[in-house]
């Protein structure tokens, strides 16, 4: 069952057979399911890019595609996350694509659900999909991840990116390290201070303040993060010449970066979209193309 | 016009035709419109696993499917359900699958929409392709319904499920009796002790207590309820040794059943999902097939 | 990058050529698009046959369609409409289709996002598709719009339908006046009386009282509305023989039409819708069908 669970649990083999894939698919390649099959999108938590992003995948695969909105389903009569995808499973899905407030919403699933199941952001735990998109972006720019300088930035304890992320590019072989505000540190790695960050950062990745998550709790006011934390105008000027910008969006312009540097010449931060496709692609055929047999048992 | 209204109004002949289709596609036939045609699913209540069984079923018949949500439509501007399905028939929806908390909804429609309509639960009142996937469900496994004894157990007062299924399994032979407490009892049928109910009944069909419909009016806790009324693990060993345990789901676990029973082998609630599929696939196929000539009518 | 944002951006030319387009569609023609293209429908406001009118034109043309809720998507974190469309863009959407509740929505958009735009209905500005619809339909029962007589009635100051039909009617050369209550005229056209209006118009185009924009604010009860600027039964006996009801909807029965005028012989309105359809098919086939080359560079 090729379920995409976390990045920690893909060997480095693996990830690099789905960021060759991914690849494959952005220099136009194309594959499509050979007989009808449906996914299921349930999501729990708001989301555009990544919802709509997965559907673009789904559809240039051929798959049919269900959308699940948790608003207005069953999950209301409090049912569970279990008995909600045996059901689908049941009526004939053949893999669902999830998204939760839970960092370990999976637990409950795996062993017991006989169709793939892919993580689409997991509470403040991993977001998978979004690093395989990230490395994707990286590997485009400068073809190896071998001893790249990333530095991740905001707040890093509450970031299911900043997990997968740290986890992935380390055991690729980058030097990662975070800055942020110090209480959204966490043991995960090593800080240091933003303007190290910008002016030593091979790939500078920002996080989005998640306004939703701590409304209110912000110790500084916008301005005041983005004069301390975000990528200023002038900051900018200290990044090294083929240094790149990356940020998961969606981008709180004028807190994490300037404005005017959000489609800046250095800015990666549409081009990790456009790589969203292709990596759920490379993920989504990794957790189809093996089904047939399954889903003919399943059938008859 | 091939409405699916009412398990009352279909003829003896009717049913056991569209049990037949549904067995047919539950052995692996498949059918497809030739053209292209539209079904929209209006859902004014929750519901998980109909609605989704309906967009699998059309889309495993070719039909474009378009999803509406009361809560985001006009509906919430005051239009009366009559206006809204007449604009869907003027912009060449050809047939509506339609859940709403009335009990009789379809009555300002019947007579004057020229296109099939599918009640997918109507209040309190009926909810044929239930019935139909519970009958399919039947069928498998005793080729008959004659002499059957069918125990349906729960809020029989408020169960569309509980009435569209005593209606077709009497005029189909079988003997249907109910269990439950006093309150939600009606006149319907015989009512006799849960215990009795369990060991004598082939087909024991469990009701989901509908906690949204009566909020705190339950006159039991959840667990007083499962001791009175609920198939504990102790019951069960008193069952026959070839019945058979359905629900339609959402199980309340540990309520209507032991949490344990739910996936034991007599139970036959997630095959009853999956039957769901096959009896909308037969119910959706008698409603578009016939509909050529009247669809090119509109058309030209 | 034929974006369709107002009737006013639009020559005559362009008008005459995409109604022709849509009596094309009318008649039976059909057109696919060549190759897998995707379309968004962005809706911030309520809409039933605005938004599944779109959706069936789309799929009529083979356009893939994403479905975009306003309330469960990253809009509810802030982000701006542009962010939010070049996001779409970059995961490979080729056209968007916006309801808004900003009048001048697009103005972010245009000239930054290289994807057509099409208006679906812009707070009190524009609208126009619904206008297309309109002049389809007159143009049917007409065959010109020159010397017709036209009388738009209800809330003018807040109804784009209003705006985009003067401007577009009176360059056509149609006559086109207003009546209604004196606090929703404002300065765009000559304004006469309901009785006088009714007798000389051909086109009888009564507005929607849209409740949700001014609840509470309305100085005449429904029914006082109804006797001073409402289609009563006897007054639609004084309108000529020939004459012609139009009305976008939904209605509110009894309040700007009899409800037993709703579908008498003269009324156009659910003819409204299914032009609706052709319309939106010419226009979204204006959009897409020059694509090819761009859709390639952004793939490759």
């Amino acid at each position: 069952m090729n379920h995409l669970l976390t990045m920690s649990g893909l060997t480095l083999n693996e990830i690099e057979n789905i960021l060759h894939e991914a690849e494959q698919f952005s220099e136009g390649n194309s594959w499509k399911v050979d007989h009808q099959m449906f996914v299921a999108n349930m999501f729990f938590e708001h989301s555009t890019r990544t919802r709509n992003s997965f559907e673009v995948a789904e559809k240039k695969l051929g798959l049919e595609v269900l959308n699940f909105y948790a608003e207005s389903s069953s999950v209301q009569k409090g049912e569970t996350l279990y008995d909600t995808v045996r059901t689908l499973e049941s009526i004939g899905i053949n893999g669902v694509v999830i998204r939760h407030h839970e960092n370990n919403f999976y637990q409950e699933l795996v062993g017991k659900i006989n169709i793939p199941i892919i993580n689409a952001g997991a509470g403040t735990g991993e977001h998978p999909t979004q690093c395989l998109l990230d490395l994707l972006t990286i590997k485009q720019e400068f073809q190896t991840f071998k001893d790249l300088n990333v530095a991740i930035v905001g707040d890093i304890s509450h970031s299911r990116v900043a997990h997968s992320n740290y986890d992935a590019l380390t055991r690729l072989g980058a030097n990662v390290v975070f800055s942020g505000p110090n209480e959204w540190q966490d043991n995960t790695g090593k800080f240091i201070s933003m303007d190290e960050a910008v002016r030593e950062a091979d790939v500078l990745m920002l996080l989005r303040i998640q306004h939703e998550r701590h409304a209110g709790q912000m110790g500084n006011s916008k301005e005041e993060y983005h004069q301390a934390y975000g990528l200023t105008i002038e900051r900018e000027k200290t990044m090294k010449k083929h240094s790149i910008i990356m940020h998961p969006a969606p981008v709180n312009r004028g807190v994490e970066i300037a404005d005017e540097l959000v489609e800046c010449d250095r800015s990666r931060i549409f081009k990790q979209m456009q790589n969203g496709v292709f990596a759920r692609m490379a993920v989504l055929k990794r957790a189809f193309e093996t089904q047939k047999i399954n889903e003919l048992t399943v059938q008859l």
